[in-house]
């Protein structure tokens, strides 16, 4: 970092000279909305400028001219973190990849695809649709996020249960270091044990190790699935809480697995008028998609298994419109919540049998800070989103809401959880995860940036 | 590294006093005994002494010890290494971590183990089972490998094809660092995205960054599964070849697509006459494992396209018995060829189309260095085992087989494969992995290892 630092319209015109002049936004509007993520509850600050990259080479250079300043570069794809991790840092360039949406290529016989960093997840699903092929990973902003910033952040999604996150699907990398060189990393057959898991410690690295401009991604056929859908409402969060363990313990593995709770239920039925249950406490969503007799029996087992444990009733469905409806309720919650007033989203991960202890230890916590809470749960997963909402521009409660936020990762992490399941540590939970690591491990994470980032240019003070 | 190498006497006493006096192995013969792991073919040497921890205290002890005194430390388990992995290197400390084979946590519920790192695959394997819970991950040395090997190399097997390969099961580890401090990486819940993926950095690291003590693996539900075998025999690899790649074009992932040619067919019937058919260059060995009428179908179409490639002949098995028969003369090729004299095993991997392709070229190879070439093939991965066979005590040959070997490795890059598929870079590879990598990324290697090693005591001179 330079002493004094640099003006913004010196860091502009530097950029105008390296890039094309229109690949660099310098007004003040302009840089203002690319200051934060969907983390606004995080710290950010207006960058000096915003560069446009279109290519792999303009990162290069853009990261190039940061090291030679000493400016720090804040990469990102399309915003939707929820951590903070986009946030701009104080003095920093924001590298955003938007315009980098190239498919490169697309390896039908070997089920492989690579893509640049901007490229949307959808917009990847639906090309490698055509050609038969399916991509699972599906965070709730797929429509809107990029595949980029999925990797960087190890996205998970509703799939996870069954399919995994991100992480499972990057079988290699193109990234830009911190000295400005471009390195490709991983392979692009199936296995590969070639050198240290260099792909695997960029996924989820948030921009600190390196900018992820083109991803190798595996593929899978995308036919031979037929999706079930069993609903089941549940009395108490307990009730629910012994079905999710009772279809663990059944040896099922669900290709979705989702609670939505009474708050939620309440915000999507005065939103839309649904006719959903009233005297529920939580709904649980799963679906199925083993074709035949075999899916078929899982779903009647699942549905069995939820009345067992107390079920209010069960419902199921296997026409893709029928399993649309059941799970339209879990589609609208997070909207139908955000019409409430702004919300931090949590996102923790607790062993799965600890799912209904820590939506009890939520309740009281709502209770203590008297805040809202909702929460939506990736209950196959132990993944859990507490959603913390309160009035706009009511600052007593958004500290509320943050004392809130704190105690939910606490309480995770006393239950043996991790302080984040999908969205990545970013700002928002560099206190918990510190506290989760130790200081051995977080002096491992910042031997391994020392070494590949001495000048800490790379996004810092984010992921650990 | 201390200007004067201490004496193996010195370093065997210091040893009894940190650990038990018969912890430490001493005697030449003994030391001789855990010079090398199965890669005999690579440089080894004797150690000063050999080390027999029985508790990650026992382990971090020893390495505060080396690291005072300067001596590198090469950890394994059983040896069953194919890269050198485990060869000693000039004055070090073996660590065999053979006495740390207690079962941690066997957690049903969350579907979680937790062993040592010197529990046996099989031993881990069988518990687990008990409890209706699968560990995937089936080397071919399953039997007498180590959980703590597996990971350490990223130990891949049959069944990866469509489960995966070590890395895709462990979810945390116990691993102590080069300055003796222990540390718990990674977590035991299904998601997590807290910090850097030092967990799978970790994986496939070969001792270079921490020695692996204990490791949090996910498993998978036991049950559920009905396997049918399909076994075609081709004329030509290249018809066998257009088999797999139809299986794979076909949307079929089959749970094993194996590969055994001729050569290995003739050493198998000739030890053991299992009337196997002499007019077929390559028999395709595929199992699905799919319960019910989906298993059914999937088997007929593997049978059907293995029959539109050209096959001689299609057997199908549904019966354990049956399958198991089929699969005999896969199972019974390595030993049937190291009876031919010393092997010297090959671990590379192309891309699945390139298979046909680099069979001839393996052949090729073969011919103009006057060498035997069998060949074993993960086929369904494009990860293949030419198994390079020389007669006992033949140095000229030994050293035509070395320049097959390179060959092979050369072959394999430029047809865009890499260089080894799953038995590590360890010393065999090393020059074949530099080229892949190249020096960027071998930087970034040299980096990390520094940041995490800084006196090089951890495994010195392997991985990279």
């Amino acid at each position: 970092m330079l002493a004094d630092p640099l003006d913004a319209d010196v860091v502009a015109a530097a950029l105008r000279a390296v890039l094309r002049p229109e690949q660099v936004l310098s007004g003040p509007a302009e840089r203002d909305a690319y200051a934060h993520d969907d983390a606004e509850w995080a710290d950010f600050h207006r960058p000096l400028a915003v560069a446009l990259p279109e290519s792999t080479p303009d990162v290069a250079a853009i990261v190039r001219f940061a090291g030679r300043a000493g400016v720090p570069v804040v990469a990102r794809g399309t915003g939707t973190g929820l951590s903070g991790g986009a946030n701009a840092v104080e003095g920093s360039i924001v590298v955003s990849l938007e315009r980098m949406t190239r498919m490169l290529d697309l390896d039908v016989a070997e089920r492989v695809v690579i893509a640049e960093a901007g490229v949307i997840n959808d917009d990847l699903r639906q090309a490698v649709a055509a050609e038969g092929l399916w991509y699972p990973p599906d965070p709730a902003s797929y429509r809107i996020s990029t595949i980029g910033g999925n990797v960087a952040t190890n996205a998970g999604g509703i799939c996870c249960v069954k399919y995994g996150v991100t992480r499972d699907y990057v079988l290699g990398l193109t990234v830009v270091l911190a000295d400005g060189e471009i390195v490709r990393l991983g392979r692009r057959t199936a296995k590969g044990a070639t050198g240290y898991d260099l792909t695997a410690l960029m996924v989820g690295s948030e921009g600190t190790l390196g900018i992820i401009t083109e991803v190798t991604l595996r593929l899978l056929p995308l036919g031979g699935r037929e999706e079930r859908a069993i609903v089941g409402s549940f009395p108490s969060l307990e009730t629910a809480g012994v079905a999710v363990a009772a279809i663990g313990a059944a040896g099922i593995i669900p290709s979705a697995l989702e609670l939505v709770d009474e708050m939620c239920l309440r915000a999507v039925d005065e939103w839309r008028s649904l006719g959903l249950p009233h005297d529920a406490a939580a709904l649980l969503l799963a679906t199925v998609d083993e074709p035949g007799e075999t899916g078929a029996g899982a779903a009647a087992s699942i549905a069995r298994l939820m009345t067992d444990a107390g079920a209010l009733g069960v419902e199921q469905a296997a026409s893709p419109q029928e399993v649309e409806r059941l799970f339209l309720a879990r589609r609208l919650a997070y909207p139908a919540l955000e019409r409430l007033g702004p919300v931090l989203t949590e996102d923790i991960c607790v062993p799965r049998r600890a799912v209904p202890e820590m939506l009890g230890r939520i309740r009281d916590t709502a209770a203590a800070h008297d805040v809202v809470i909702a929460t939506i749960a990736h209950a196959g997963d132990g993944n859990l989103h507490p959603l913390i909402i309160v009035a706009e521009g009511d600052q007593r409660a958004q500290d509320r809401a943050k004392d809130a936020f704190d105690r939910i990762v606490d309480d995770c992490r006393a239950l043996g959880g991790t302080v984040t399941g999908e969205h990545g540590v970013g700002l928002l939970k560099l206190s918990g995860a510190r506290l989760e690591l130790g200081y051995r491990v977080i002096a491992m994470h910042r031997d391994i940036k020392a070494a590949l980032d001495p000048q800490g240019i790379l996004n810092p003070g984010k992921a650990f």
